[in-house]
Protein backbone atom coordinates (compact mmCIF):
# COMPACT_ATOMS: atom_id res chain seq x y z
CA UNK A 1 0.00 0.00 0.00
CA UNK A 2 1.20 3.54 -1.08
CA UNK A 3 -0.21 6.59 1.01
CA UNK A 4 1.10 9.83 2.15
CA UNK A 5 1.37 12.33 4.74
CA UNK A 6 1.50 16.27 4.60
CA UNK A 7 3.09 17.97 7.38
CA UNK A 8 3.30 21.96 7.37
CA UNK A 9 6.28 22.88 9.45
CA UNK A 10 6.32 26.08 11.92
CA UNK A 11 10.12 26.37 10.56
CA UNK A 12 13.75 24.71 11.57
CA UNK A 13 13.32 21.77 14.22
CA UNK A 14 12.04 18.40 14.40
CA UNK A 15 8.40 17.76 14.63
CA UNK A 16 6.76 14.14 15.39
CA UNK A 17 5.22 12.01 12.80
CA UNK A 18 4.74 8.58 14.90
CA UNK A 19 1.21 8.78 15.47
CA UNK A 20 0.40 10.01 11.91
CA UNK A 21 2.97 7.13 10.29
CA UNK A 22 1.01 5.03 12.70
CA UNK A 23 -2.22 5.82 12.02
CA UNK A 24 -1.10 5.02 8.17
CA UNK A 25 -0.10 1.27 9.67
CA UNK A 26 -3.02 0.77 11.23
CA UNK A 27 -5.22 2.03 8.17
CA UNK A 28 -3.43 -0.59 5.96
CA UNK A 29 -4.41 -3.96 7.99
CA UNK A 30 -0.77 -5.14 7.97
CA UNK A 31 0.33 -7.04 10.97
CA UNK A 32 3.26 -8.18 10.30
CA UNK A 33 5.41 -6.36 7.67
CA UNK A 34 7.75 -3.40 6.79
CA UNK A 35 6.65 0.48 6.82
CA UNK A 36 9.29 2.70 4.43
CA UNK A 37 8.96 6.62 4.62
CA UNK A 38 10.71 8.83 2.39
CA UNK A 39 10.52 12.69 2.11
CA UNK A 40 10.28 14.06 -1.09
CA UNK A 41 12.33 16.92 -0.27
CA UNK A 42 15.96 17.51 0.19
CA UNK A 43 16.55 20.36 2.44
CA UNK A 44 14.18 18.51 5.61
CA UNK A 45 15.21 14.81 6.19
CA UNK A 46 13.77 12.15 8.44
CA UNK A 47 15.15 10.54 12.18
CA UNK A 48 14.35 8.40 14.50
CA UNK A 49 15.68 9.93 18.11
CA UNK A 50 14.80 10.04 21.65
CA UNK A 51 11.05 10.94 21.73
CA UNK A 52 11.42 11.62 26.12
CA UNK A 53 13.29 14.78 27.28
CA UNK A 54 12.98 17.75 24.74
CA UNK A 55 16.87 18.64 25.80
CA UNK A 56 18.23 15.47 23.50
CA UNK A 57 16.72 17.14 20.66
CA UNK A 58 17.50 20.69 21.37
CA UNK A 59 20.99 19.56 21.86
CA UNK A 60 21.27 17.52 18.41
CA UNK A 61 20.11 20.29 16.51
CA UNK A 62 22.62 22.31 17.97
CA UNK A 63 25.29 19.99 17.40
CA UNK A 64 24.47 20.40 13.38
CA UNK A 65 23.44 24.37 13.58
CA UNK A 66 27.13 24.76 14.84
CA UNK A 67 28.82 22.09 12.25
CA UNK A 68 26.85 22.77 9.26
CA UNK A 69 26.54 26.72 10.02
CA UNK A 70 24.79 28.81 7.67
CA UNK A 71 27.35 31.86 5.97
CA UNK A 72 30.14 29.08 5.33
CA UNK A 73 32.39 31.61 2.83
CA UNK A 74 32.74 28.29 1.19
CA UNK A 75 28.95 27.97 -0.36
CA UNK A 76 28.28 28.42 -3.85
CA UNK A 77 24.74 27.92 -3.65
CA UNK A 78 23.51 30.80 -2.02
CA UNK A 79 20.56 32.17 -4.26
CA UNK A 80 17.91 30.82 -2.52
CA UNK A 81 19.29 32.07 1.22
CA UNK A 82 22.14 31.51 3.68
CA UNK A 83 19.89 28.74 5.52
CA UNK A 84 19.83 26.74 2.12
CA UNK A 85 22.44 24.90 1.65
CA UNK A 86 23.26 24.06 5.15
CA UNK A 87 19.67 22.36 4.82
CA UNK A 88 21.26 20.20 1.76
CA UNK A 89 24.05 19.24 4.08
CA UNK A 90 22.36 18.66 6.79
CA UNK A 91 19.73 15.80 5.05
CA UNK A 92 22.54 14.30 3.70
CA UNK A 93 24.13 13.81 7.27
CA UNK A 94 21.07 12.74 8.17
CA UNK A 95 18.08 10.41 6.88
CA UNK A 96 15.90 10.68 3.48
CA UNK A 97 14.31 6.95 3.67
CA UNK A 98 13.72 4.91 7.31
CA UNK A 99 12.17 1.70 7.05
CA UNK A 100 10.57 -0.43 10.43
CA UNK A 101 9.61 -3.23 10.98
CA UNK A 102 5.68 -3.86 11.75
CA UNK A 103 4.65 -6.52 14.10
CA UNK A 104 1.18 -7.19 15.68
CA UNK A 105 -0.06 -4.27 13.48
CA UNK A 106 2.58 -1.72 14.81
CA UNK A 107 5.50 0.02 14.49
CA UNK A 108 8.08 -1.95 16.35
CA UNK A 109 9.94 0.75 17.22
CA UNK A 110 12.08 1.12 20.83
CA UNK A 111 10.33 2.21 23.82
CA UNK A 112 12.16 5.70 23.62
CA UNK A 113 12.23 5.88 19.97
CA UNK A 114 10.11 8.47 18.04
CA UNK A 115 9.98 9.22 14.10
CA UNK A 116 10.45 12.99 13.34
CA UNK A 117 10.69 15.12 10.06
CA UNK A 118 13.20 17.58 10.39
CA UNK A 119 12.70 20.58 9.08
CA UNK A 120 16.30 22.45 8.08
CA UNK A 121 14.83 25.41 6.60
CA UNK A 122 14.02 28.60 8.77
CA UNK A 123 10.73 29.35 7.48
CA UNK A 124 7.89 26.44 7.98
CA UNK A 125 7.29 24.96 4.33
CA UNK A 126 4.71 22.31 3.25
CA UNK A 127 6.91 18.98 3.63
CA UNK A 128 5.39 15.27 1.57
CA UNK A 129 6.33 11.80 2.92
CA UNK A 130 5.64 8.50 0.93
CA UNK A 131 4.76 5.47 2.30
CA UNK A 132 5.22 1.72 1.43
CA UNK A 133 3.57 -0.71 3.79
CA UNK A 134 4.31 -4.02 2.64
CA UNK A 135 4.48 -7.73 4.13
CA UNK B 1 9.09 -12.78 8.94
CA UNK B 2 9.44 -10.96 11.87
CA UNK B 3 12.17 -11.93 13.88
CA UNK B 4 14.66 -10.29 16.82
CA UNK B 5 18.30 -10.45 17.37
CA UNK B 6 19.74 -9.32 20.60
CA UNK B 7 23.38 -8.07 21.64
CA UNK B 8 25.35 -7.78 24.86
CA UNK B 9 27.80 -5.15 23.97
CA UNK B 10 31.48 -5.01 25.95
CA UNK B 11 30.84 -1.03 25.55
CA UNK B 12 31.65 1.20 23.10
CA UNK B 13 32.84 0.00 19.85
CA UNK B 14 31.92 -1.85 16.96
CA UNK B 15 30.31 -5.13 17.15
CA UNK B 16 29.62 -7.48 13.81
CA UNK B 17 26.32 -9.34 13.58
CA UNK B 18 26.19 -10.41 10.00
CA UNK B 19 26.39 -14.00 11.03
CA UNK B 20 23.42 -13.28 13.14
CA UNK B 21 21.59 -11.63 10.31
CA UNK B 22 22.47 -14.24 7.95
CA UNK B 23 20.98 -17.02 10.46
CA UNK B 24 17.88 -15.19 10.24
CA UNK B 25 17.68 -15.35 6.82
CA UNK B 26 18.58 -18.61 6.24
CA UNK B 27 15.79 -19.80 8.87
CA UNK B 28 13.21 -17.71 7.34
CA UNK B 29 14.04 -20.01 3.90
CA UNK B 30 13.90 -16.58 1.62
CA UNK B 31 15.57 -17.09 -1.35
CA UNK B 32 15.07 -13.85 -3.15
CA UNK B 33 14.07 -10.95 -0.96
CA UNK B 34 15.14 -8.23 1.29
CA UNK B 35 16.34 -8.27 4.77
CA UNK B 36 15.40 -4.96 7.32
CA UNK B 37 17.36 -4.10 10.75
CA UNK B 38 16.19 -1.91 12.37
CA UNK B 39 18.10 -1.25 15.92
CA UNK B 40 15.47 -0.23 18.83
CA UNK B 41 17.69 2.11 20.69
CA UNK B 42 18.89 5.79 20.35
CA UNK B 43 22.18 5.83 21.85
CA UNK B 44 23.45 2.69 19.57
CA UNK B 45 23.48 2.49 15.47
CA UNK B 46 23.59 0.73 12.57
CA UNK B 47 26.19 0.28 10.10
CA UNK B 48 27.85 -1.24 7.27
CA UNK B 49 31.68 -1.31 7.13
CA UNK B 50 34.81 -2.65 6.11
CA UNK B 51 35.07 -6.10 8.04
CA UNK B 52 38.77 -6.79 6.91
CA UNK B 53 41.11 -4.49 8.47
CA UNK B 54 40.45 -3.37 11.85
CA UNK B 55 42.15 -0.14 11.64
CA UNK B 56 39.42 1.28 9.30
CA UNK B 57 37.17 0.69 12.31
CA UNK B 58 39.35 2.21 14.72
CA UNK B 59 39.84 4.96 12.59
CA UNK B 60 35.73 5.66 11.95
CA UNK B 61 35.35 5.47 16.12
CA UNK B 62 37.96 8.05 16.49
CA UNK B 63 36.87 10.76 14.03
CA UNK B 64 33.24 10.45 15.55
CA UNK B 65 34.98 10.84 19.22
CA UNK B 66 36.72 13.80 18.12
CA UNK B 67 33.54 15.45 16.13
CA UNK B 68 30.89 14.61 18.37
CA UNK B 69 32.88 14.90 22.06
CA UNK B 70 31.79 14.51 25.26
CA UNK B 71 31.48 17.61 27.74
CA UNK B 72 30.78 19.42 24.97
CA UNK B 73 29.91 22.85 27.25
CA UNK B 74 26.53 23.44 24.04
CA UNK B 75 24.74 19.93 26.09
CA UNK B 76 21.93 20.64 28.16
CA UNK B 77 21.00 16.99 27.98
CA UNK B 78 23.68 15.99 30.50
CA UNK B 79 21.70 14.12 33.24
CA UNK B 80 22.63 10.67 32.25
CA UNK B 81 25.83 11.26 32.11
CA UNK B 82 28.82 12.53 29.47
CA UNK B 83 28.35 9.83 27.28
CA UNK B 84 24.62 9.85 26.63
CA UNK B 85 23.96 13.31 24.40
CA UNK B 86 27.08 12.50 22.32
CA UNK B 87 25.48 8.86 21.54
CA UNK B 88 22.34 10.42 20.30
CA UNK B 89 24.11 12.59 17.95
CA UNK B 90 26.10 9.98 16.81
CA UNK B 91 23.70 7.69 16.20
CA UNK B 92 21.79 10.09 14.38
CA UNK B 93 24.71 10.61 12.04
CA UNK B 94 25.07 7.24 11.59
CA UNK B 95 21.88 4.48 10.38
CA UNK B 96 19.03 3.17 12.60
CA UNK B 97 18.20 1.12 9.92
CA UNK B 98 19.78 -1.10 7.12
CA UNK B 99 17.92 -2.41 3.68
CA UNK B 100 19.42 -5.49 2.99
CA UNK B 101 18.98 -7.46 -0.65
CA UNK B 102 18.83 -11.15 -0.72
CA UNK B 103 19.84 -13.31 -3.35
CA UNK B 104 20.42 -16.97 -3.63
CA UNK B 105 19.25 -17.30 0.16
CA UNK B 106 22.16 -15.25 1.51
CA UNK B 107 22.62 -11.26 2.36
CA UNK B 108 23.94 -9.43 -1.21
CA UNK B 109 26.85 -8.03 0.79
CA UNK B 110 29.90 -7.04 -0.94
CA UNK B 111 32.97 -8.85 -0.58
CA UNK B 112 34.44 -6.59 2.47
CA UNK B 113 31.15 -5.25 3.87
CA UNK B 114 29.94 -6.70 7.38
CA UNK B 115 27.01 -5.64 9.04
CA UNK B 116 27.83 -3.49 12.60
CA UNK B 117 25.96 -2.63 15.92
CA UNK B 118 27.78 0.74 17.09
CA UNK B 119 27.69 0.82 20.60
CA UNK B 120 27.81 4.65 21.52
CA UNK B 121 27.09 4.60 25.31
CA UNK B 122 30.36 3.73 27.14
CA UNK B 123 29.28 0.66 29.36
CA UNK B 124 27.94 -2.70 27.58
CA UNK B 125 24.24 -2.60 27.63
CA UNK B 126 21.52 -5.27 26.18
CA UNK B 127 20.76 -3.98 22.56
CA UNK B 128 17.40 -5.38 20.55
CA UNK B 129 17.62 -5.38 16.59
CA UNK B 130 14.14 -6.34 15.20
CA UNK B 131 14.59 -7.61 11.68
CA UNK B 132 11.68 -7.97 9.11
CA UNK B 133 12.69 -10.57 6.23
CA UNK B 134 10.27 -10.40 3.04
CA UNK B 135 10.09 -10.98 -0.43
CA UNK C 1 13.13 -9.42 -8.08
CA UNK C 2 16.77 -8.85 -7.86
CA UNK C 3 18.87 -6.81 -10.10
CA UNK C 4 22.28 -4.97 -10.55
CA UNK C 5 23.60 -1.61 -11.80
CA UNK C 6 27.23 -1.31 -12.63
CA UNK C 7 28.47 2.17 -12.79
CA UNK C 8 32.51 3.13 -13.53
CA UNK C 9 32.96 6.16 -12.00
CA UNK C 10 35.39 8.62 -13.20
CA UNK C 11 36.59 9.30 -9.81
CA UNK C 12 35.62 11.30 -6.99
CA UNK C 13 32.01 12.72 -6.94
CA UNK C 14 28.46 12.71 -7.09
CA UNK C 15 26.91 10.59 -9.99
CA UNK C 16 23.75 10.54 -10.98
CA UNK C 17 21.97 7.23 -11.28
CA UNK C 18 18.44 7.95 -10.97
CA UNK C 19 17.32 6.63 -15.06
CA UNK C 20 19.65 3.49 -13.88
CA UNK C 21 17.30 2.82 -11.05
CA UNK C 22 14.13 4.05 -12.82
CA UNK C 23 15.07 1.61 -15.61
CA UNK C 24 15.00 -1.68 -13.82
CA UNK C 25 11.75 -0.41 -12.04
CA UNK C 26 10.13 -0.41 -15.25
CA UNK C 27 11.29 -3.82 -16.48
CA UNK C 28 9.68 -5.37 -13.14
CA UNK C 29 6.85 -4.57 -14.06
CA UNK C 30 5.65 -2.96 -10.59
CA UNK C 31 3.22 -0.60 -9.99
CA UNK C 32 3.08 -0.66 -6.74
CA UNK C 33 6.11 -1.25 -4.49
CA UNK C 34 9.15 -0.60 -2.71
CA UNK C 35 13.01 -0.52 -5.00
CA UNK C 36 15.72 -0.99 -2.45
CA UNK C 37 19.28 0.05 -3.75
CA UNK C 38 22.26 -0.87 -1.71
CA UNK C 39 26.11 0.30 -2.58
CA UNK C 40 27.72 -2.78 -2.09
CA UNK C 41 30.85 -0.74 -1.18
CA UNK C 42 32.93 1.03 1.82
CA UNK C 43 34.20 3.67 0.41
CA UNK C 44 31.89 4.59 -2.05
CA UNK C 45 28.12 5.51 -0.58
CA UNK C 46 24.49 7.02 -1.79
CA UNK C 47 22.47 9.51 -1.27
CA UNK C 48 19.33 11.86 -2.58
CA UNK C 49 20.10 15.20 -3.06
CA UNK C 50 19.21 18.06 -5.09
CA UNK C 51 19.10 17.50 -8.87
CA UNK C 52 18.71 20.65 -10.42
CA UNK C 53 21.52 22.98 -9.44
CA UNK C 54 25.27 21.37 -9.67
CA UNK C 55 26.31 24.52 -6.93
CA UNK C 56 24.38 22.41 -4.30
CA UNK C 57 26.53 19.09 -4.71
CA UNK C 58 29.70 21.16 -4.75
CA UNK C 59 29.08 22.40 -1.90
CA UNK C 60 28.27 19.77 -0.16
CA UNK C 61 30.79 17.34 -1.31
CA UNK C 62 32.96 20.43 -0.53
CA UNK C 63 31.81 20.36 3.21
CA UNK C 64 32.83 16.73 3.46
CA UNK C 65 36.29 17.35 1.99
CA UNK C 66 36.82 20.06 4.92
CA UNK C 67 35.12 18.04 7.65
CA UNK C 68 36.65 14.39 6.89
CA UNK C 69 40.11 15.60 5.35
CA UNK C 70 42.89 13.18 4.04
CA UNK C 71 46.25 13.11 5.53
CA UNK C 72 44.57 13.45 9.02
CA UNK C 73 47.30 12.33 11.70
CA UNK C 74 45.22 10.97 13.93
CA UNK C 75 44.79 8.12 10.91
CA UNK C 76 46.12 4.72 11.44
CA UNK C 77 44.87 3.05 8.35
CA UNK C 78 46.53 4.78 5.50
CA UNK C 79 48.21 1.61 3.66
CA UNK C 80 45.54 1.70 1.24
CA UNK C 81 46.44 5.74 0.39
CA UNK C 82 45.36 8.82 2.05
CA UNK C 83 41.85 8.96 0.35
CA UNK C 84 40.98 5.48 1.67
CA UNK C 85 40.14 6.49 5.50
CA UNK C 86 38.43 9.33 4.29
CA UNK C 87 36.13 7.26 2.24
CA UNK C 88 35.01 4.56 4.56
CA UNK C 89 34.25 7.80 7.22
CA UNK C 90 31.94 9.56 4.74
CA UNK C 91 29.97 6.72 3.31
CA UNK C 92 29.45 5.90 6.83
CA UNK C 93 27.95 9.45 7.40
CA UNK C 94 25.96 8.98 4.38
CA UNK C 95 24.27 6.29 3.03
CA UNK C 96 24.83 2.82 1.79
CA UNK C 97 21.81 1.45 1.17
CA UNK C 98 17.98 3.59 0.26
CA UNK C 99 14.72 2.58 -0.03
CA UNK C 100 12.39 4.60 -2.26
CA UNK C 101 8.54 3.97 -2.57
CA UNK C 102 7.07 2.95 -6.32
CA UNK C 103 3.61 4.34 -6.99
CA UNK C 104 2.17 4.03 -10.42
CA UNK C 105 5.20 2.36 -11.92
CA UNK C 106 7.74 5.03 -11.24
CA UNK C 107 10.11 5.62 -8.42
CA UNK C 108 7.75 8.22 -6.08
CA UNK C 109 10.97 10.93 -5.75
CA UNK C 110 10.04 14.84 -5.31
CA UNK C 111 10.81 16.86 -7.96
CA UNK C 112 14.14 18.24 -7.16
CA UNK C 113 15.32 14.99 -6.06
CA UNK C 114 17.76 12.61 -8.06
CA UNK C 115 19.62 9.53 -6.46
CA UNK C 116 22.81 9.71 -6.63
CA UNK C 117 26.37 7.14 -6.30
CA UNK C 118 29.03 8.84 -4.29
CA UNK C 119 32.75 8.16 -5.04
CA UNK C 120 34.81 9.47 -2.25
CA UNK C 121 37.79 7.38 -3.68
CA UNK C 122 40.36 9.64 -5.81
CA UNK C 123 40.66 8.11 -8.88
CA UNK C 124 37.38 5.71 -10.88
CA UNK C 125 36.19 2.47 -9.78
CA UNK C 126 33.92 0.07 -10.92
CA UNK C 127 31.47 0.15 -8.50
CA UNK C 128 28.19 -2.37 -8.10
CA UNK C 129 24.45 -1.80 -6.56
CA UNK C 130 22.02 -4.48 -6.11
CA UNK C 131 18.33 -3.75 -6.34
CA UNK C 132 15.45 -5.24 -4.66
CA UNK C 133 12.08 -4.43 -6.19
CA UNK C 134 9.08 -5.94 -4.52
CA UNK C 135 5.49 -4.90 -3.70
Amino acid sequence: MIDHIEVRTPGKGLHEITAAVQDSVRASGVDEGLCTIMIQHTSASLTIQENADPSARHDLEGWLDRHVPEHDPHFTHTLEGPDDMPSHIRAALTSTTLSIPIARGRLALGTWQGIYLWEHRTRGHRRRCVLHIGT
